[in-house]
């Protein structure tokens, strides 16, 4: 018997669609939810139901907690999913599932109304004998105290927003005379983001990796950790590639974070998938607690790559009551896998977000390759939302293997309509920095003059092929009435970009 | 440094993409070969090169040796990689290849040579101590003989085709009446297919299931067998459904055939990827060897999943003089892989093979999910050739985890222009006998008239939900003109099928 009839899915995109396959294998009915901007996404189509929950942006729709719970009780759902983002760790909307009489599929409203930050996420970490980075646990009232505390722990130090998530204000100090400045335009970005002008000081790792864990709680004490993630391939603070295991950890340095993030499970009682985010410096060996995500997260995928198991179908399970089916030595890496957030964004014009139609779209497939995505040909990137539009993981023996199957499928992956992050995937996989895993959280901006240089060659090139197609065509035709004109010397300019064959017609403009 | 610069596939389909996928990702040029029905072919479009080699059928081209050994050498190849099925069983293709200076990744023409048909495998099978079927391994002159060889081993008995392969002239005699017709007609059936009216007699396993080893062995006597795979479900005698690991045999039968298959290798030499094929009885816990498969296999897909190794890889390295890279205690089963033959044939009309265009093409994806395919949109089904258009594999934690990803993703593949096996296999998927492992060899012809209803009422289904569509279209334009016709009662014929929602316009013709 399925733990629920019908789960509502409140999401949208490459999540609502990978919960929904879930869903669906499990024998149970796929409720989606939709905006206007929505209207013939996929993920409406790939449902069994489909409510309508208001127009863009966000607040009137996807974050609108009565608009869902309506929904939700015309369809008769018996769960909800929240996917990552929206309302997932939102503690009023798990408290008005439950009072329609459904389940959410995530924490209790409890545990999210404990851990409404990151510094009462730090507070908790210390208690339970998580590493975390020197520094106070409360906000910092002004410049003077700033300064006091930095010297104390020591520069480089970080500002961050406690009320704050996806990198946003976070700003790196290297010396006391940029800390005045830093400490005011924190609390700005911190303000406008947030709407809470608190921000606090740590010491910041020394050539920063950023090293997660999967934590998965039953709702009976019981907890694995599904070992580690990296994402240290990060784009102002957020994820672009994310790999597991980690290339920079030791057997040992792994066992010390399984066993600490188990220790924090324990003492908030966390019953679901969560994650918990650490920052590692590889040259003091140093893990520092960031923060716990306590959702599914973007890249569950690589975990489910290296251990075998349906982490969403697991998250159902949990939250239906089930027993976790597995202890820790259950569990064992097998292999490596890598992945990419198909991001809707120009990478040579400072990640500008894309909107628009997706006129061409074909997928990789074939052996290690998986795509969870939310677009399709004629489908609409809607300028209102995230720019994942599509997640690429690949997988192999090793981290060599993967990165093989990686490079072979990104050049596999062709959208158009939109300009993507694959271009610049392509050179990543190609960086031997990457390869040997030299790479820390500023990779991405330390490479950003090169990544660019190439990135427009690459584009020059593809404009020049195209103009050269393009008039091949119209001199067909023109050789149809009259000879065939040749420049003086009888070859095409287009020579010295190195890109007609040399079976192309000797015939130009 | 790649193991070769660059590899010609003479091959066509799934299979060339698939090798073609394997040579790109370690960093090689793929050459594909085409007949004159394949010119726009995905294998062609997805290779490096291309080079024609003649017109359909197959003998004038991918039969050709001597066209594909000329396009080898335009190319510059320095090794060919044969698929499976065409020539790569075929020791002068291996002769040519080795004399024109290039590597051919499969086993040595001296390995072919020994074993060119079934009754020298089971010769050596014997030599080695690999368990084989009761009977001589001689054909048999005439039916007196036939009479008093099966009157020894006792019935049920089969008359094979010593030259055969593929099912074909395979027949099951379960007492002395019947085989005297039987023996003439496997004669003729056995020269008609293979040129050699040469049969012989073994004794018929009870409740039979097919049940193969991978053998994998490198060029210095190192063997490992990567697991089991059954391949029961098939339909004359060609497999349909293949799994692994197999779901009927206990942890010592596993380790029994797995040293079989070890012994033989050795016996004969053996450098690259095998397989070893079994039939099965669970009544008598009894394995009889059947013949070696000396290429790649179709169904190698399932075995890559639930070991985490690519096949094709380490099987051009092997073929390139590698060392196996780990050994048989590395190996380890995790999880359950399914894989469904998508072959263009009309499952309601005898299978039928089917040809024409593809329509319409979507292929599932997500978790545990992996297409192999051959065609796309746009794309033509040859008459010619296999009727193999496409494999899809599925991956769960356990077959019920593997059976559930499978009726999910074969309800999401979609393909239009040619009938093909998919809705034969969602009614499989929801068989308990399926579940429970409760089939044998005959299952599908033992369950051909349920099939076969279950598959006409929905086929009748689709054609009703069709009208009731353009009906309503016609409807639409008609009320623009005039009021609606409703009948009597004021409700839908096709209400009567079930499939039009309650919310269907209360119109009809």
């Amino acid at each position: 018997m399925p733990p629920f009839n019908k789960v509502l899915v409140a999401n949208r995109g490459e999540i609502a669609i990978r919960v929904m396959k879930a869903v669906k294998e499990m024998g149970m009915k796929a409720v989606a939810v939709y905006s206007d901007a929505d209207k013939y996404s996929p993920h409406v189509k790939y449902a069994d139901e489909a409510y309508w929950i208001g127009p863009p942006p966000a607040l009137e729709s996807y974050l609108n907690i009565e608009r869902i719970i309506d929904a939700a009780e015309k369809a008769h759902a018996d769960a909800v999913h929240p996917g990552y983002g929206f309302l997932s760790e939102n503690a009023s909307f798990v408290e008005a599932v439950e009072k329609a009489g459904m389940v959410f599929i995530g924490p209790s409203a409890s545990v999210m109304n404990r851990i409404k930050d990151k510094l009462e996420g730090k507070m908790i970490a210390r208690k339970a004998g998580v590493p975390t980075s020197p520094g106070p646990l409360s906000p910092i009232e002004n410049v003077d105290e700033a300064l006091k505390i930095a010297g104390e722990i020591g520069y480089p130090i970080m500002l961050k927003a406690a009320g704050g998530g996806a990198g946003v204000g976070i700003i790196k100090v290297d010396n006391p005379s940029e800390l005045a400045e830093a400490f005011e335009r924190s609390k700005r970005l911190a303000y406008s983001a947030f709407g809470r002008a608190e921000i606090y000081i740590e010491k910041a790792a020394i050539k920063p990796k950023h090293i997660e864990t999967q934590l998965i709680g039953d709702k009976y004490g019981n907890y694995v950790v599904a070992f580690e993630r990296e994402c240290t391939i990060q784009r102002r603070n957020q994820k672009l590639i994310e790999e597991a295991p980690s290339p920079s950890i030791k057997e040992e340095e792994r066992k010390e974070i399984i066993e600490a993030s188990i220790r924090f499970g324990k003492e908030i009682n966390y019953f679901t998938l969560g994650t918990m985010e650490f920052v590692f410096s590889p040259v003091t060996h140093e893990f520092y607690f960031l923060e716990i995500n306590k959702r599914v997260q973007v890249e569950h995928t690589v975990t489910e790559f290296i251990t075998g198991i349906d982490l969403v179908k697991l998250q159902i399970r949990l939250a239906a009551g089930e027993y976790l089916p597995f202890s820790q030595e259950d569990l064992k890496i097998r292999g490596h896998a890598i992945q990419f957030r198909i991001n809707a964004e120009d990478p040579l014009n400072n990640f500008t977000p894309q909107s628009g139609y997706i006129t061409y779209y074909k997928e990789p497939t074939g052996p290690g390759v998986r795509v969870d995505s939310g677009i399709e040909v004629g489908s609409w990137v809607p300028p209102y939302y995230d720019p994942l539009v599509s997640k690429l993981i690949v997988y192999g023996q090793s981290r060599d293997y993967a990165i093989q199957v990686g490079l072979r499928a990104l050049n596999d992956y062709k959208i158009g309509g939109v300009k993507t992050t694959i271009p610049l995937y392509k050179l990543i996989l190609q960086d031997p920095d990457f390869w040997e895993g030299n790479f820390t959280t500023a990779y991405i901006s330390e490479k950003a003059e090169y990544f660019t240089a190439k990135l427009k060659e690459e584009q020059e090139m593809q404009i020049a092929i195209a103009i050269s197609i393009y008039n091949r065509g119209l001199m067909k035709k023109k050789t149809e009435q009259k000879a065939p004109i040749s420049t003086s010397n009888g070859k095409s300019n287009w020579k010295t970009y190195g890109i007609i064959s040399q079976s192309s017609p000797r015939v130009l403009w």
